[in-house]
């Protein structure tokens, strides 16, 4: 099943930017990994080729309907030595997101090794500074020209590169979040637990509407009751109540992070409780009142993870540790990037080097 | 406010295919209408241009979090005269769509003007047999290259043409649908009730579980019980119950259907009395079997209206009105086809004749 991968060089490379200054995802590297689908041919096409715009049909389903996942991950340069974290889950992920939007699913082995060979071509992109990686966006988009309300015949995959200095910038401030009880995100039975392109189209507003009330992400209540805690913007959540760690269980509209499951992993091998439940944010309001609940933060691959400083539950404005990070929450974080790039013994194999790996 | 329409004709035509027999949506005219926003500059760009591939940036904001938004209309051939049926509301539901996405707003009156001068161009594409039409796709998608999530800053409109046979072919034959009981489209508090992309993508995988087990179309049910009537496929709901008209009520999740909207009024003049209520499915089911309803169809712009033949409910199948289309459906479907096509009279100034307005 395994494709051949054509590579294309650019005869020129760009100049490459100065990455503590650039928003993420705005800057991309010379080439881009593409592959095609058809009904006839399965996927084929694989070739890495230069990073240029694309021709799409003005009928092209992904333009009208909307059929799009992505996947995002960081490649990190660890002296030289390009890593990956990871990057069999977001394979799978991307899979399982395929799948729920009735397109074809991919070869992960292939897709894997084609990214491979794609940061290996882009090795120099990866950038060194402290909180920087190159970030990994894998997507897949049908681009039928087709009009009717149907699962595309033909889609395109590609992988594209950009340079980021870390999602919040390098400093890990804590973060202010509003508590969502008009909009919802998604609901069980509907998308919310894959990577599909509209859900974060549809988290827009609410998340303008948090802006303009001055906070920086929107924390989602569940679809059916709206009382209880989903996840935040991009990220999933957690808490820690009474010195334990506390995070909404799976429920079928939830993300499943790929950080939120390695650091559920590693806070257990820490010698953390960590409790996944279905969790009212009445709960939450009471423990951060009576001072069980201590620490609140994000989790996701963009920020790794995210101290939340505020949050504002109906109305009112809750301070999580004095708007300062904390303990647990910076013990975490300090664990998780120190494996990711290499400061920290990868004890789970979870930490994949490049380098060694593609000749 | 008003923008200057600049127009460039292709050399060689392409030639007109036989409209019978193609694919609802699969063929395209000669020229499309496009335009651009940028923060900086509004919408500007304005121009009737040969039908051809876009360029699109492989990081556009809409290939990645699906912000896109459209409309569908069809303009008619009435006599040599092209017509369009209550365009208006098209443009209005696109800007709520646009809101809601968090897209900016269109010139309702400038758009529309533009829509006629693109069908003064195109009029020879409309093709008068029996049930087509010229299909009217106007859209709107986020093509800044970045991948923050965040509303992005420029956006392309495009209006394609497609010469459409009727979305059910030209006979009117019922419709089988399947009642979806675990996989949900919308919530309120969601995007369910403006014409947003990703609503179609999501709705795919139903759709072919539908398809797998015999059935066109899926009938949803609300978000929030899993209980109520929403909305058939791209179609709204509509039942004959003891003589009088029965159909959800606009709850926040349903698509504000133009067919919908105008069917209620026609209904109402013609002497029905019409019901928009809460609708259990279980209503749906008593009534079916103790002979109460006794038809039950779908509306929208691509089918106009659609009588339902097979009904399954949570596992039953029951035949409607002996799987034939229904006096009153018959009666609803001739009287707005009717009205639109030229043959009746149209009493509320619904139908705009394109080639009399654009000289």
């Amino acid at each position: 099943m395994t494709q051949q991968l054509q590579i294309t060089k650019v005869r020129t490379l760009k100049e490459k930017p100065e990455v503590a200054g650039i928003p993420f995802g705005s800057y991309f590297t010379d080439h881009m990994f593409s592959m095609d689908y058809s009904a006839e041919l399965g996927w084929h096409n694989a070739a890495i080729i230069p990073y240029a715009p694309l021709e799409v049909s003005p009928s092209a389903q992904a333009l009208h309907y909307g059929q799009t996942v992505f996947e995002g991950l960081k490649a990190y340069n660890v002296d030289g030595e390009v890593t990956l974290f990871r990057p069999d889950e977001n394979f799978k992920r991307l899979n399982r997101s395929l799948e729920r939007l009735s397109m074809p699913k991919i070869d992960e082995a292939f897709a894997l090794q084609a990214l491979l060979e794609l940061l290996k071509v882009e090795h120099d992109w990866v950038p060194d500074g402290e909180g920087q990686a190159l970030y990994v966006r894998p997507f897949v988009f049908a681009n039928e020209p087709y009009l009717g309300v149907r699962p595309a015949k033909t889609y395109k995959m590609l992988i594209v590169l950009s340079p980021v200095a870390g999602y919040y910038g390098a400093q890990l401030n804590p973060t202010s979040i509003y508590v969502e009880d008009s909009y919802v995100r998604a609901v069980r039975g509907g998308v919310g637990e894959v990577k599909f392109g509209g859900n974060y189209a549809a988290s827009l507003h609410a998340q303008q509407k948090a802006a303009d009330l001055g906070y920086e992400q929107v924390l989602w209540l569940d679809g059916v009751h709206q009382e209880y805690v989903e996840e935040v913007g991009s990220m999933n959540i957690f808490f820690v109540r009474n010195g334990e760690l506390l995070t909404p269980e799976l429920n079928g509209s939830i993300l499943p992070g790929i950080t939120r499951k390695s650091l559920i992993e590693l806070a257990g091998e820490m010698g953390y409780t960590v409790n996944e439940e279905r969790i009212h944010i009445k709960d939450i309001e009471d423990g951060i009142k009576d001072g069980s609940i201590t620490e609140v933060f994000g989790a996701g691959t963009a920020a790794v993870v995210a101290p939340v400083g505020i949050m504002n539950i109906h109305g009112t404005d809750y301070r999580i540790n004095g708007n300062e990070i904390g303990e647990v929450t910076q013990k975490l974080y300090d664990t998780l990037t120190g494996i990711q790039t290499g400061k920290l013994e990868d004890k789970n194999s979870w930490v994949l080097q490049v380098t060694s790996t593609v000749k």
